[in-house]
C-alpha cells in the first residue's frame, strides 16, 4: 500500500461552485483522501426527519470525479439544537453538577439512550445512503472521543447507567462492598440504587469507586461507538477509522479499536507542546516551533498498537493514519506559534516513518468564521496558497519513489495500558505524579538512545520477539500478563508500582506488590518528594517524585548514595522502584540494552531516528543544524538512508 | 468655570447633630461639591411605600446652608432587602449559574423588568422630590455600574432580553445563522427562542455568539442608565453624571455618556495598582505607594471623551470629573499600602491638568463599620483630620491663583474603542493578550515621548486636528472610519489586528484584512508567543506575544532580525504587524514624531508631563527627585509652568 | 500518672482470628491504649434499628483480656448510607450551593436536626451498653470535627438555624441592623427571616454578617458534641476526649473543651508541613522528612490549654493527648515522604515534654482498601513490622524509667483566641495575612530563644504568674482583659490590632485602638504591604505585611528607618504596630526577656528545648548533628536533662 496524503473539508462551508476547484487543487497538491461530513448533522437534517441529502450527494460526486476517495465521518459530535428539544437532559453534567449546555460541539452523555438512540437513526440513514457509494473508500465515527474533557458525566443518566453497569460487574451489593473495602467509613451500601457518582463528595471518594467509574465511563464510549460500527458494516464493506484525540486517556483505547478497521489520531505538535505535554519551561521555549520530539512519535507508536486491537494481525502491524495534522498556527492552545520552516513535512515523514498509512492536514482552507477562524489550513481564508500546501507539495514529489507502507517489529517493546493511568489519576500519592508521564519518560529516555520502539497493550501475547519490554508503573498486573513476562526471553524492566492493586484498587496484601514468579523484590513502603528533593543515585542521576523501599536479592543495578537499592535484577527481571530523571533513565538503558545485544546509541539534542524494514530515519528537531554520524541535517530536516 | 473640590458624604451614617459641623469643616477645607444619597434606599424606603424623605431634605439643606453645593445619586445600586421580596428572580447570576446574592451591592441583573420598573419608580420620586432644590447642583445615576463583574449577567431574565435583542438585531434567525457562520460545529438554530447565554459550554462558544452577547449586555446598561436620565430631566435642569469606575471595560462608556452631561469616574491609584492594572512585580513595588505613572491619566483622558459622548461639543472638551479620588489606604485590593507623602496633591493636580472640572475625595470621614471600614477618609472615624485633609487644604490654596478649566486639543490622538476590548476578550489568540493592555502600552509610549495625547472614540469625525493618530489594536474598524483614516492629513498608525473582523465577528475574507484603502498591507497569517521567547528587532527593541506576517510594499519602518516587515508605510499611513515592547514603540513613536513634527522629549524614568491651554504640568511620580529641562522635582512633586 | 502510649485499631477490617493476635502485639510493643469504633456505624447498624453489637462486644472482651484499655469513639462522623435516605438533606452545602456527597466521611450538616436526632439516638445506644464497660476506659466523640472544611455549611438547615441563633442574640432586627452597621450600602432587614447565609454574594457580605455566622458555626459543633457527652455522662464514668486536628480553627475548641475531660489531636507533622504549615519552600525541603520544628509544639501547647477548658484546673495543668501520631509516610498531603529514621520517637516524646498523658499511633496496620490504603501503619498490609513500631518500642522502653506526667506552669504565655482567627479571616486587609500565622510567628520566635511557653485562651484569669505574656493580633479585646492585662505583673508585649473591632466587628472610634488603660497608644492609621515590600528597621529586621501609624508617648523599643515608631512601651505594656520578620522578632525578644528577666537562649537552627518539672528536653528537628552548650545530639535526636 502506498503512503497517501490528505485533508479535511468541509463542502458545506464553501459556495457550490468553488467545489469543483477545490477538489481540483487537492489531487494537484498530492492528495488522496478528504474527509467530509462530521459537523454537518443541521445540513443533513436541518429539522427533525426533513433529511437534505442532496448537497451532500453533490459533493461526494465532485470530489470522487476529480480522483479522490472520501472519508465519510458519522456527524454525531454535533447534534443539531433540535436534537436538544427533543432530549433536554442529554447534556453532559460537569464535575460540579452544572450542565454542559449547547453552543460548541460534544454536548452529549454517552449514558443518554435517547441521544444514543438518535445517532443510530442518524448512521443507519447515512449508511443506508453511502454505505456502497464508490467513492467513499473509509468511514469515521463521530469525532475526537473525549476530546473537551467529555468522556466523563456526572449527569442523571450516566448514574443510572453506573448502576446498572455496577450490578453487572458485581452481581450483589455484599460482592460490591466487600471488593471496594466499604467497611472502611461505614461507605457500605444496602442496594446498588444508593450508590451515587463519585464528584462533590466531603473529601476523597473510595478509589475503588472512582476507578470503577472510570473503566464504566470508558465502556459507555466503546459502547456508544460500536451502535455505530455495527450499523455501518451492515452496509459498507470500507474499512472503519475514529480519530483519537492526542492525550485523551479517559477511555480505553483500545477497547474502541477492537471494533475499528484503522486507528488514527489528530496530530498537533504545536498546540500539545503548550497545552498538555507538560515539558518543562525550557523546553516550551526550544521547541515552540517545532513541538515537542518524543511527543508525537509516541503517540504514532500507540495508535499502530491500537490499529491491531481488532486482533486480526500482530501489534506492530496495526492500521493507522494521521487523521488531522497540524498546518501552520492553531487557535487552540495558551499560545499559537507558527511552525518551523519544515516542520509540516518533518511531522508528515515522521508519521509514515512510523508506520502512517495516511497523513491528512486539518483543513483544507481556513474558516473565516465560528470558533476555529484562526485555525490554518492548507488554503489561506482568501483561496490562496498557505504555507503548509508547499511542504505538502514536497512530500507528494519524496512519495513518488519512496517505499510503501512499511511494518517491522521493533527490538524494544514499552508496555501502555488504560487502566494503570485511571489508577494513577486516582490516587497519584504525589502531586502531578502521572503514568503517562512516567511512560512517556520511559519513551523519550528509549528514543534518546536511538532505538526503535513498539507499544504494546497489557496483553499476555505482546511480548514475543523483542529483546527488551519496559513496562513502567502498571499498577494493575494480571496474573497472566505477570506469567508472561516471567516466562519471556527478553529483558523486562518493572516497576514502579507494578501490581500495586488488583483490578478493583484494592492492595494485595500478602504477599505485597509486585509478586512477580521469579523476581525476589517486595515494596515494604514508598514515599512521594517535593520536585525540589530529589534523591541522587551512586554513580550519577536522580530519583524524583517517587520512591519504593524494596526488600529482596539480586543485581543491584541502580542504588542511592546512600547504598538503598533502586533496581534489582533477578535474571531478565529487573526492577526499578522509583521514577528516574533523565540521567538515570540513560543509565538503566544503556544497562539492559548491553544485556539485551540492542545498539545504543547516544543522540545529539533533539534528532531522533527509526528504522523501518528498509529505511532508517533521521529528524532533527531543533532550530540548528545538527551533524551526527558523518551526515548533516538542517533545522527541521529529514533523511532517509536505505537499511543494507 | 473655575476648578473644584469635593467630597462624598454619608449623613444617614452619623448623628444628625454632626453634620453642621461637618459641612463647616467641607467648606474650611475648600471644599464645593458634597455628593449625598447614592447607599440610602433603605433609609428613604425602609419598607414598600413608606417614603421617609425628611432627613434627606434636612442634610440637603444644613450642606446647601453651609455652602456646598450637593450632587445627589440615585439610590439604585443598593436596592434594599424587601425589593428582593418582591422579585427573587431579580439577581444576576453567575458564569456558573448562581445567583449573586443580596448581602453585598449590584445585587441586580440589567435586565429584569421589574427591577427596572421600581428604579423608575424611586428615580420619579427623587426627582420629584430634588428636581428644583437650589442645593442640589448635579445628579449622579447609579453608582459605578459594572464594579465587581456586574454588567454580564447568566439570568433568565437575561437570556430572555438576549433573544429579543437578537430579533430585533437580525430580523430573522436564517440572518443569524448566517451572520455567525452557525454552519460551523451544526450551531444553527431553528428559531431565537433555542438561543441560550454562551456560559456553560462544553467548549468555547462561538465568538459571534460571545460578543453579540458582549455588546447585549453593554446596551442593557445603556438602558437602564437612560431610564433613569430621563426622569429626572423630566424634573431637573442640572447636570448628570454617573461615576464609572476605574477599567470597567463590559460595556461602551461612549454609549451611556451620550445620554449624561458629565463623565465622571473613580480615580483609586494604589488599589489598582494592585488589583487591575497589570503591571510587572517590579513596577508594582517602585509605585506601591504612588500609583502606576499612566492609568489615572489614560482614564482621565478617556473620560474627557465619554464626556463629549453627548455629541454637542469636540470630543477634547469633554465635561468631565473624579468623583472619587483615593485619599489614603483602601480596603479592597490584595495590597492597602499608604500613599507616599504629597500624592494626593499630586492626583489631585494631575485630574486638572487633564481637563478635570472637578476631584471630590472618596470619603468625608472613615466609616467604622461595615465593608468599607478600613478606606480611609479625610477625617479619622474619631473625626481627626487625616492626612489627605491636609493635601486638600494645599491644592484648595493653590486653586485661588489658578487658571480656570481648560481644553485644548492634543496634538496626539489615540483610539480606544469598547466594541474591540470585547472582540479580544473573546479571542485573545495568546494567553493574557488584551486591547486594553494594548492601548495602554501605546499610551505609556506616547507619555514617556512627553507628549500629550487625547483619547477619541472610534468616529470618522473624531480625527480631524491631530498630527498624528493611534489606532492600535482595533478588530472591527467600519468603512467609514477606515476611509476617515486614509483622507486624514495625520500620521496614521493602524495594527495589529485592524479590521481583523466585521461587526459579528467574522473575518473579511477576501481581500483579507486589514484591507484599508491607500495601505498596501495583507495580514496573510498571525501567531502568539509565549512570553518568554520574544522576537527580536533590527535595531533593538522586540515583539512580544503577538505577530503577524504582513505581505505589502511600502516603507519598512521597523522589522525582524530576520528581516521580516513588523512596521510597514504607505504615504502617511502606518500598519504596526505586532505588539511592540517599550523599546520599540519608543522607536516607532520617534520616527512617527519625527514626520508629525512633534516634539518628542525622552523623559526619565516616573516623569510626566501635560500641557493645558496656558501651562505645561510636570508630575514626578517616583519616590526620589528628578532633574529634567533645568527643574527639580522633588518626589510627588508638581511644578506649573506657564506657557509662553 | 504514667505517660503511656497506644494505637487506633478497626477490628471491623480484619478477620476475627487475628484479632488476638493483634492485641497480644499490640501489648508486647508497649501500647496501653487501643481506640476502636469511631467509624463502624455501618457495622454496628447496618440497616435502620437493626444492631449488631456482637463483634463489638468481642473486639473490646479480647481487646481488654489482652490487657488493653480501650477508647470507644462513637461512629457519628460516618453516618451510613441509610441515613441519607432517611435525611436527604442532611448533607452540608459548600459556598458554591452544592451539597457535600456521601461517599467519604464527615457527610453532614451540623445544624441539620434529623441528623442531631439520629446521632443521640447511636450515642444513646453505645452510652448503655459500654457506659460500664470495664474495658471501655476513656470516650471519643465523633472524629475530628472541622476535617475537610466541616464546620461551615450553607445549607438550608444552617440558614433556618443561623436566623435562630441572630434572634437570640440580638433580640430584634434593628439592634442587629444597629450592631452590624447595616445603614451602609442600605443592608437593612426587616426581620430575621429576610438574612442569607453570607456566601455567593456580588462583593464581600458584611463583616459583621461574616464573624457572626462564624460564631454560629462555632456554637453549633458546640451544641453537636454536647449532645453526645450528655448521653455518655449519664451513663460512664470515664472520661471523654475529642480529637482535635491540626491547624483547624474553624470552630472554638476552648468552648468544645469545656464540655469534655481530655483534649487530644491528631499531629501528623510531615503532612501539615506539606499541606496546612504555611512554611517557606526552602524549610518545607529543609524539614520535609521530620515536620516543621515548631507547629507541632504550638499544637501541643495549644490543647494543654483546650484541656483546662472544663475550668476545673489552671490553664498549664490541662490533660490532653496525642490521639493520632503520624507513623510514617501518609496518604492526604501534597507530597508524602517517609519520616527520617528517629522522627516518631521524636514526636512521641515532644509531646511527652510538653505535658501529654499518652500518644497512639495512627493506625495500627495499614489498610489496604479504600482512601486511606497509602496511609502507613505499625503494621504493613502484610502483618510484618513497619519501622515506626521499632520506635515505639524503644520509647516503651524509655519510658520504664521516666518520670510521670508533668505539669509545670512556663515563665511565658501566648494568648490564642479564636475569635480573632475568624476577625482576620473575615478582613485579613492584606493578602495571606493570617492571625494564626502571626501567632505561630511568635512562638517560633520565643523558641528560638528557648523559652518554655504556655498558650493560654483570651481570659482575664489567664495571665497571673507569667513573666511575660505576648498577645499578638488580637482585633477583640473585652474590657476585662484589657484591665488583667493592665494590672498584671508581667512584660505584656500587645498589638498589632489589638482591640480594633467590638464583638459585633464594628471600629470602636473614639478613642480609636488599642484603647489599653495605662498604654498611650493610638492607631491612627494602618497599611498592608506586598511581601516584596518589607520596611527596614532602624538595627535589623524588618516589618513585613502589616504596619500601623502609631501615636503615643513612651518608650520607642523598635522603630523604622526613618525613624517612625513600631514598638511603643509605657511601663509593663509593649505595643508592637506591625508585623515583624525572624530578626525583628529576636530583637523584640530579647529586650522584653531582659526585662522580665527570663533566660533567653539563642539556639542552633533545629534545635527546640522544653523544661517540665524535673527535666530538660531537648530535640534535634533537623538532619545533622548539632553541638550545643556541651552536648552533642545526632539527627532526630532526643535528650532529657534533669534539672537541680
Ligand atoms: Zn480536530
Ligand atoms: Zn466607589
Ligand atoms: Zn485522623
Amino acid at each position: 500500500m502506498k503512503r497517501t496524503l490528505g485533508t479535511c473539508y468541509y463542502p458545506e462551508h464553501w459556495p457550490e461552485e468553488i467545489w469543483q476547484q477545490d477538489a481540483a487543487r487537492m489531487v494537484e497538491a498530492g492528495l488522496t483522501w478528504v474527509r467530509v461530513g462530521e459537523f454537518a448533522w443541521s445540513r443533513i437534517e436541518s429539522t427533525p426527519g426533513d433529511l437534505q441529502w442532496g448537497w451532500l450527494d453533490r459533493a461526494i460526486e465532485v470530489l470522487g470525479n476529480a480522483g479522490l476517495q472520501v472519508v465519510l465521518g458519522t456527524p454525531t459530535a454535533t447534534p443539531p439544537r433540535w436534537v436538544l428539544d427533543k432530549y433536554p437532559d442529554m447534556l453532559a453534567v460537569d464535575e460540579n453538577g452544572n450542565p454542559r449546555k449547547f453552543g460548541s460541539r460534544r454536548h452529549y452523555c454517552f449514558s443518554h439512550f435517547g441521544y444514543l438512540q438518535e445517532c443510530r437513526r442518524i448512521v443507519t440513514l447515512m449508511a443506508e445512503r453511502y454505505g456502497r457509494n464508490p467513492y467513499v473508500a473509509a468511514w469515521q465515527t463521530d469525532n475526537e472521543y473525549g476530546c473537551h474533557d467529555t468522556t466523563i458525566s456526572y449527569s442523571d443518566a450516566a448514574r443510572l447507567a453506573f448502576r446498572d453497569w455496577l450490578r453487572a460487574r458485581y452481581d450483589n451489593i455484599e460482592a460490591l462492598n466487600a471488593a471496594w473495602g466499604n467497611i472502611f467509613w461505614s461507605m457500605e451500601y444496602n442496594s446498588f440504587d444508593q450508590i451515587d457518582l463519585p464528584n462533590l463528595t466531603v473529601t476523597e471518594a473510595n478509589p475503588a469507586h472512582r476507578l470503577a467509574f472510570h473503566r464504566f465511563s470508558s465502556d459507555q464510549v466503546v459502547v456508544f461507538n460500536r451502535a455505530q460500527t455495527d450499523i455501518i458494516r451492515v452496509h459498507s464493506g470500507t474499512p472503519i477509522a475514529h480519530n483519537y484525540m492526542g492525550k485523551i486517556t479517559d477511555f480505553d483505547h483500545y477497547d474502541v479499536g477492537a471494533d475499528l478497521d484503522i486507528a488514527s489520531w489528530d496530530s498537533y505538535p504545536l498546540g500539545f507542546l503548550e497545552d498538555r505535554v507538560g515539558a518543562a519551561p525550557d523546553q516550551q521555549v526550544a521547541y515552540a516551533r517545532q513541538g515537542d520530539p518524543d511527543f508525537q512519535a509516541f503517540h504514532h507508536d500507540l495508535y499502530r498498537a491500537v490499529g491491531a486491537a481488532k486482533g486480526n494481525k500482530p501489534v506492530q502491524e496495526g492500521r493507522w493514519w494521521v487523521m488531522e495534522q497540524q498546518p501552520g498556527p492553531v487557535n487552540w492552545a495558551p499560545y499559537n506559534p507558527a511552525p518551523l520552516p519544515g516542520m509540516v513535512r518533518l511531522w508528515t515523514w515522521e508519521a509514515f516513518a512510523h508506520g502512517a498509512e495516511a497523513v491528512c492536514y486539518f483543513r483544507w482552507r481556513q474558516a473565516p468564521f465560528a470558533q476555529e477562524q484562526l485555525h490554518a489550513g492548507m488554503l489561506r481564508p482568501d483561496s490562496q496558497d498557505a504555507p503548509a500546501i508547499h511542504e505538502a507539495r514536497q512530500v507528494r514529489d519524496e512519495l513518488v519513489e519512496a517505499p510503501e507502507v512499511q511494518s517491522k517489529q521493533a527490538p524494544v517493546a514499552l508496555v501502555f495500558d488504560y487502566v494503570s493511568e485511571w489508577m494513577w489519576k486516582v490516587q497519584p500519592q504525589g502531586q502531578g505524579l502521572s503514568y503517562f508521564t512516567l511512560v512517556l519518560d520511559t519513551y523519550r529516555a528509549l528514543r534518546r538512545a536511538g532505538l526503535t520502539v513498539d507499544v504494546v497493550p497489557l496483553r499476555p501475547d505482546a511480548f514475543s520477539g523483542y529483546k527488551a519490554v519496559f513496562a513502567p508503573g502498571l499498577m494493575y498486573l494480571p496474573d497472566a500478563v505477570k506469567a508472561a513476562l516471567t516466562q519471556s526471553d527478553a529483558q523486562v524492566v518493572l516497576g514502579p508500582r507494578s501490581g500495586a492493586r488488583d483490578a478493583d484498587f484494592v492492595m494485595p496484601h500478602a504477599p505485597l506488590p509486585p509478586a512477580i514468579p521469579g523476581l525476589d523484590v517486595t515494596v515494604s513502603r514508598l514515599e512521594t518528594l517535593r520536585p525540589d528533593m530529589p534523591v541522587a543515585l551512586d554513580g550519577g542521576g536522580a530519583i524524583t517524585g517517587y520512591l519504593e523501599e524494596i526488600e529482596g536479592t539480586g543485581d543491584v543495578l541502580l542504588k542511592t548514595g546512600a547504598g538503598t537499592p533502586v533496581a534489582l535484577r533477578n535474571g531478565h527481571l529487573t526492577y526499578m522502584a522509583g521514577w528516574g530523571d533523565a540521567e538515570c533513565m540513560d543509565r538503566l538503558i544503556a544497562r539492559i540494552g548491553a544485556d539485551a545485544a540492542l545498539t545504543i546509541r547516544k543522540l545529539p539534542t533533539g534528532l531522533r531516528t527509526r528504522d523501518t524494514e528498509t529505511e532508517r530515519f533521521w529528524f532533527n528537531h531543533t532550530t540548528v543544524p545538527i551533524e551526527f554520524e558523518g551526515f548533516s541535517l538542517p533545522p527541521a530536516g529529514v533523511l532517509r538512508i536505505p537499511l543494507a
